[in-house]
């Protein structure tokens, strides 16, 4: 058991494609007078980490194909908008009532295959970043040399979920955490062994970030102070379902 | 944004049928020195809900249905386990690699039927409480009595999710608290509108309370300080997305 802190980073600048996030997010942290402290996972929304990467895309500059055209109407959507997340798929899961879910070329099954247009400006959209993990191996690289702690990163979305209403912020890339707390053969009090049991910590992190930061922008960064974790470089990897054993393809 | 803390409590004794489970976290809460705040969420596991509420069942009295012998076979379970499934479910949702998926009679769709054995002793088998919502409403009147603050109550459950391993918990009741934060409408900084955007808070602040208390038994109540909510009294049924919507029935 621990006690848990959830801090948000406010004061960071807008960022623009080509900048050094981790040295960003280190300089907000200074400005906070917070200091990172061995264990610490610091928190770090998509938005911001696209951004800083250029993973944004002005729609006039997209052509529509004729099967964006389609699905577009179908879902009373931009059509513009319904290219970008068909090349950033590899599959459509589900499409109806408006909504098209996608699988992502990273494995992801989410909405839009995480394109979308809330805190980007007028007329642009943002992808998901190439390779989440890799952006938290460099945001991590940076904060570690910077406070000389030794701390995980997990950058974030916002997913929905089947069967349940409403979203959750999940992780789509780590660094320097086992995405999973790993039960599997341990004991509970009365001796029974626990089988499956494999929280996925990540996410948990990522949601109690999301309680912190809120939607309406300004604040993409968190830190996460407390929480017992392993340490890995396995990145977000393990955490997609492999397609033999999934029940819901 | 908001500073998050989560606190574990512990001492709350072993809880057994009849007892009044709001008293004993009161209890709990004092000798921890814990004061609650107006605002401040209290998260309770299934697991000691259910106890108190006397669902728990001896596998010994249970007499599996020649539909519980065929499924537990074809899953390589226990059929007397798979019969309790079976009862506490509306319909199977999917069956494979030893793993039942069913629409429960609350309308969760989850692993078992929440049906489980960890932490209840052996030969045990815990079902979620008939209404959890009810349950959390009890134990807020309770806390709220003992304390004089305005809480929340929020009864959690450790569920997989379809595409990504492992588990988070999530709310399966909840009192004093609408279950999302509703963004729709509200513009961002670039004054673009959200439409669909409406976090799951219950369930995210469920994740972040099973980050400070793990598996292992022993401390099933934690409180959860500093999240933005809304206060409301129309318990999880709001997050059971509805059949007509539902893209993954």
């Amino acid at each position: 058991m621990n006690r848990i802190e959830v801090i948000p980073v406010p004061g960071l600048p807008e960022v623009k494609p080509g900048e050094d996030l981790g040295a960003l997010i280190s300089s907000a942290l200074q400005r906070n007078r917070l200091r990172l402290k061995d264990g610490d996972v610091v928190v770090v929304k998509q938005k911001v980490v696209s951004k800083a990467e250029g993973r944004l895309v002005s729609l006039a500059d997209v052509v529509p194909s004729a099967r964006a055209k389609r699905l577009a109407k179908s879902q009373g959507k931009d059509e513009r908008l319904v290219e970008l997340i068909l090349r950033e798929s590899v599959r459509v899961v589900r499409a109806g009532h408006g909504v098209i879910i996608t699988e992502t070329r990273h494995g992801f099954v989410c909405a839009n295959s995480g394109v979308d247009q809330s805190n980007v400006g007028k007329g642009v959209a943002s992808l998901l970043p190439e390779d989440s993990d890799r952006s938290a191996r460099g945001i991590r690289a940076a904060l570690e040399k910077g406070s000389g702690a030794e701390v995980a990163v997990v950058v974030t979305d916002t997913f929905g979920r089947p069967w349940r209403l409403g979203q959750t912020d999940v992780a789509i890339g780590c660094s320097g955490i086992d995405p999973f707390v790993r039960y599997a053969s341990k004991r509970d009090r009365f001796g029974y062994r626990l089988r499956v049991t494999q929280p996925a910590v990540v996410d948990e992190i990522a949601g109690a970030a999301e309680l912190a930061l809120g939607k309406l922008g300004g604040i993409p960064v968190a830190v996460v102070r407390g929480a017992s974790y392993s340490r890995a470089e396995t990145g977000v990897a393990p955490i997609v379902m492999p397609r033999e054993r999934d029940l819901f393809r």
